[in-house]
């Protein structure tokens, strides 16, 4: 505007001429995500080479090789893969918007450049020489307000949350998740986390349509509804739960709660990528079918995408952990741990999957197989190391959710959205508690109460997953509408419901002060009068009665199996052996595949790691196969009774077996689990049979 | 360049009018150092949100209020500080580069703007509607090539070194300093690395701008020299410790190497921001005064800056734990810890000190105060956090060299240069020890042995801190050939040498396989037969030779004096109790800053905890006084003795109390010392005497 003072000169031409015809806005969405995976890649590249240098640094300490210090291989390595970026990587094509002026007269594109470098000659400075800035590209501006300063003003990219903030907490959940309770509701959680987020969303979604049609000024879509919608169902556990476990609430709210908010996160946040991908495709306003199909195969693949990506690499951990001895340096196995979960993360996202699913099916394959390979020192530090990230991240996105209200310059409050936002979830939340609990109690022997309901119900708080969701783009005012209500729906229910969060639980007479011991005391005393009595085929009996339950049944078992028998031998030094489980022609394969320590594991211990998998199994089992009561042949059938197809009837004796040794002498069920049982869980099973009074399998919905 | 395709158009405008006579390279170095400010600001705010948080979330728990959890909590803290940051905070001036083309001819700026906007009008799309881009300054560009697009390639902002990977590093080295050794090398430690890194910063400085004079194509100026020589002066640790902690090297080596290149870290960093200040002060090619003891200030200020906030920040870390009984919730008190540390880091960077040099000794000031409060549990999980920390940023550093003499993109490779720097490290190194040594020599009682200096010659590897202060700028040629020659420099040390060190303390014969608890035994043995005897006396006597010895020796107890009387029992729950040292008139605050827990402490671990202090504080005493022999009064002295005057006269006595009633029963050092004295040593003490016979003081070096 000013042209006073030393005559200096900017200068600015095209670097290149790619020219394209496609609406600026799918441009800026592609350059986002083009961005988002080259940081992924980057970061990835130097996580492998972390990796690499880890195990190799145990590797030469194994064989006492000194010549070369980790720190020397770490930087042979970074050359290596230097040089290989450098001349084998194809071009990453970045786009620049360059240089002097005069020539510049039209601008002739659509597309953004990636960065602007801006030419100022100094002349005062007699040289004539040019000084070139560079600046990079960060995003589409909505509003160029004054209040733009206030960007410098404690913000943070919004992506920060996504790559650094969320994937401990996910990780985390996925790592302490409280597999017993978790598996044992595993039906019933499912089922509220996918039908019931979807249901959810599309409630929200269709309301606030309806909504909105109140407020034309207010430019939504039904596809920006639905988005909303999505992105308002991902429950957060963190805050209902802390009061939970303070109180001791009875296990099975709690798991099923805190199992639903797990999924329900990962739900939400593909179904928000699948709307999106709708929104994309089908350009028109009506509904479109291929639209529809792709982004439900969309949801679909990006789920199992991520699942295999998150699962595979757990289990690639625990192989590393299997066959090395790496586990003699703790910080060394630590740091490979931690490492191989965030690789994960960044795998998802840099093929274009979701990091936050990929990584909570990470965490759960880590504490199943992982977990159990690693040494003592190991175990703690990986959990004492993510409980801390994920509190600090947490804690972090709340005081950063707080801090936005005033300094993020992108919000547009809206007071009757807000409004009527609320009535739509607590609507929309209710339309997916009450009538999937209608339906699982239909089935499920152990029925969900109405106080339950009504407690899942009250539980819907939403928080930094539904934040973050929201503040990834803020690019249009329905979006910037959406960050507001959803700031707002989050300081409400978190600061509201959280508080009144104990009155309510007295309210609904929910049972609080169970200790897990003193229910396992129950549960021990029930049983011990007579370890393989009537009194636990009564509650077995009824599970034989529907052919549909029997079925769901049969696979879920089918998979323990598996799992007991050839992935956890595989993965973990547990036992039985490969060579016990695998058929005879696959012995040299089996005899490769197990390790000289797994060999040598006592049967004692093994059988406490797989108790969990074992009850869940044996139920089903003792329900078809009643006679199984032979209480004195524990270790041969062990031995050998696995090598047979009747796996299902062996463990069902097996654990029958446990049941009852454990039952004389309690102490030994007692001793190791206590609190310990409920604050993490990772030692899986110890405490082997005091579920089985309580509901009736792995899958306690089923009848 | 091309006008092609639809017609849209860019139209820059100039937000405001400021404009400025400087020259742009001092306006670019304010930016970089402005953003830098507003970074950590930022950052801080949200460090101080999460303390603020952490701390109220342990008094809720404490109280049990359960109204309010902790990410409500959190939020509304969130709320306040954005709501004063929106409405009390002075805006941070801005300057952006924005809009219409029309109006812009002539850009009259020396000033880079902060950002760009960029708009775009997509006229293909019938609406005609503007859309805005943003832009934010990254940094003057050098060169732009083609290799330009490498950028996107593997390498990371600079500053991520100094904000993400240095800070855990150097906390780290400070955390788990021997102290013991450490201090008992103090002087000679503090005389290689302030007088020594200075010695060799200008000794390469000189010697590579007599090297450049015969190179006069490359752009030299003598300050550029100096800046060379301070950021290659700083030597590591790393790659040489752990082959020394590997093979048991002597203790003494061990200290003073590591001690060295810890201090030297700061030192070089400091002086190489000191050389950076005279430069830019000083225009003119020649020696300025006025400029240099404004650097010499600006050194001294900085550095006695940096102390100031790390130890008074460690300080506060240690009232805090002592004062709430947040020990109680390790998860809580770890978090604290990690907070306090880190906030130090940024705090100091904020006050445009050093966080590197703040947060070595915040890290030395919370081993000595603050780790004597934590709980059992947090001990361990603060050293397991920094050690995997400090494990994951230091690889990270050395992959990331490797691969950035591939990918980054500013290099500039002069192989005569890097010849050259290498003939002048040697030279610098050898100016520093051999000297010095012999000056040590002079004072010390037990002499450094030609081949532990040789040793120390040896071990000037280069590493992480020297990459990241010349990664930090490569703003011109100049600084550009000081990154390639580092890296180089960095490479060649770290693998070459680094890989020789074993064959190299061979060579020297110096002693491997030390066992500390060898040592012991040794020390142990030879007092055994007469724990007062002459003996100790005869390596007593030489310490009362020299006044100016004495004189050290005095305040270095008056400094032991007074941490052992008044700043242990101030941040500590150690006794003496401050009731018992401090003057009567100062009761009722002594009461007041006396916690229950520290009047229950018994006297027992109080004084082991000290005891090292106690060693050294005696040490001078007994050359002062040598009748102190009366060993069976100990609890008397402690009780009593602590209160008068000739505090010095009584420590005597109680150590050699405990000295002689150490070597009755030989497990009782042994038992807690061993192995964990030399990997950690954050207990203090436990190992009480052994020190003795090896050197003589805690100033081993006066005579």
């Amino acid at each position: 505007m000013l042209c006073l003072g030393i005559f200096s000169q900017i200068s600015l031409i095209f670097a290149e001429n790619m020219i394209s015809s496609e609406p600026i806005d799918e441009k800026v969405e592609d350059k986002v995500k083009k961005n988002h995976i080259i940081d992924s890649v980057n970061m990835l590249i130097f996580l492998f080479l972390l990796i690499l240098t880890t195990v190799t640094i145990w590797a030469f300490k194994y064989r006492r090789i000194r010549f070369l210090h980790e720190t020397g291989l770490a930087m042979i390595y970074g050359l290596v893969v230097g040089a290989i970026i450098r001349y084998a990587s194809p071009g990453i094509a970045r786009t620049h918007f360059v240089t002097t002026l005069p020539q510049y007269e039209n601008f002739t594109r659509n597309d953004p450049p990636d960065g602007i470098w801006l030419s100022i000659r100094d002349r005062s400075n007699q040289t004539s020489r040019n000084t070139t800035f560079e600046y990079s590209y960060v995003g589409q501006l909505y509003e160029e307000t004054e209040d733009k300063d206030l960007e410098a003003k404690a913000t943070f990219d919004p992506e920060v949350f996504f790559q650094v903030l969320l994937p401990p907490i996910i990780f985390h959940a996925g790592y302490s998740l409280k597999r017993r309770h978790f598996f044992r509701n595993l039906g019933s959680i499912f089922l509220y986390a996918f039908l019931g987020t979807t249901v959810s969303c599309f409630v929200v979604g269709s309301l606030m349509f309806a909504f909105v049609q109140m407020m034309p000024y207010l430019p939504f879509s039904f596809n920006d509804c639905l988005f909303f919608g999505a992105i308002i169902s991902a429950t957060d556990p963190v805050t209902i739960l802390a009061v939970f476990s303070d109180l001791k609430v009875d296990v099975d709210v709690y798991a099923l709660i805190f199992g639903e908010s797990v999924l329900n996160d990962a739900v939400a946040i593909v179904l928000a990528g699948a709307i999106e991908t709708y929104s994309n495709t089908g350009s028109g306003p009506g509904f479109e079918v291929t639209a529809f199909f792709k982004s439900v195969g969309n949801f679909l693949g990006i789920f199992c995408g991520a699942f295999a990506i998150g699962s595979s690499m757990g289990c690639i951990t625990a192989l590393l952990t299997k066959f090395t001895k790496i586990k003699e340096y703790p910080l060394l196995e630590t740091a490979l741990f931690f490492l191989m979960s965030y690789s994960t993360f960044l795998m998802a996202e840099a093929a274009e999957l979701t990091g936050i699913v990929a990584v909570l099916f990470c965490g759960i394959t880590q504490a199943h197989y992982t977990y159990n390979n690693l040494s003592v020192e190991s175990r703690g530090r990986t959990k004492q190391l993510f409980e801390l990230l994920n509190f600090l991240s947490e804690n972090f996105i709340f005081s950063y959710i707080g801090v936005s209200v005033f300094t993020f310059s992108n919000h547009h409050w809206e007071v009757g959205f807000i409004m009527l936002a609320i009535v739509a979830i607590v609507i929309g939340r209710a339309m997916n508690v009450y009538p999937l609990s209608f339906l699982l109690n239909l089935g499920r022997k152990q029925k969900i109460t109405y106080a339950y309901q009504h407690m899942m119900m009250f539980a819907g708080l939403r928080g930094a997953i539904a934040y973050a969701l929201a503040i990834r783009n803020t690019a249009s005012v329905a979006r910037q509408t959406m960050l507001s209500t959803t700031v707002i729906i989050v300081l409400f229910t978190v600061i509201v419901l959280g508080g009144c969060t104990t009155p309510m639980l007295s309210w609904l007479k929910i049972r609080v002060g169970v200790e897990d011991e003193q229910e396992m005391h129950h549960f021990t005393a029930v049983r011990t009068p007579s370890p393989s009595s009537p009194h636990v085929a009564s509650h077995v009996a009824p599970l034989s009665h529907e052919a549909r339950a029997q079925e769901k049944a049969r696979l879920v078992r089918v998979w323990y199996n598996f799992d007991y028998k050839f992935l956890k031998p595989l993965l973990t030094n547990s036992r039985p052996l490969l060579t016990e489980t695998l058929p005879t022609f696959c012995m040299p394969l089996a005899r490769l595949l197990t390790t000289d320590e797994q060999a040598n594991t006592p049967l004692d211990e093994d059988k406490d790691d797989d108790s969990e998998l074992i009850v869940a199994d044996s139920y089903y089992s003792i329900s078809g196969h009643q006679s199984f009561q032979n209480a004195d042949d524990e270790e041969l059938i062990l031995d050998d009774g696995s090598h047979g197809v009747a796996a299902a009837a062996v463990h069902s004796s097996e654990v029958n077996n446990s049941a009852s040794s454990d039952a004389r002498p309690p102490d030994r069920v007692q001793a190791p689990a206590a609190d310990d049982a409920f604050t993490g869980d990772l030692g899986l099973g110890d405490h082997v049979m005091q579920a089985r009074v309580r509901l009736p399998g792995p899958l306690g919905d089923s009848v």
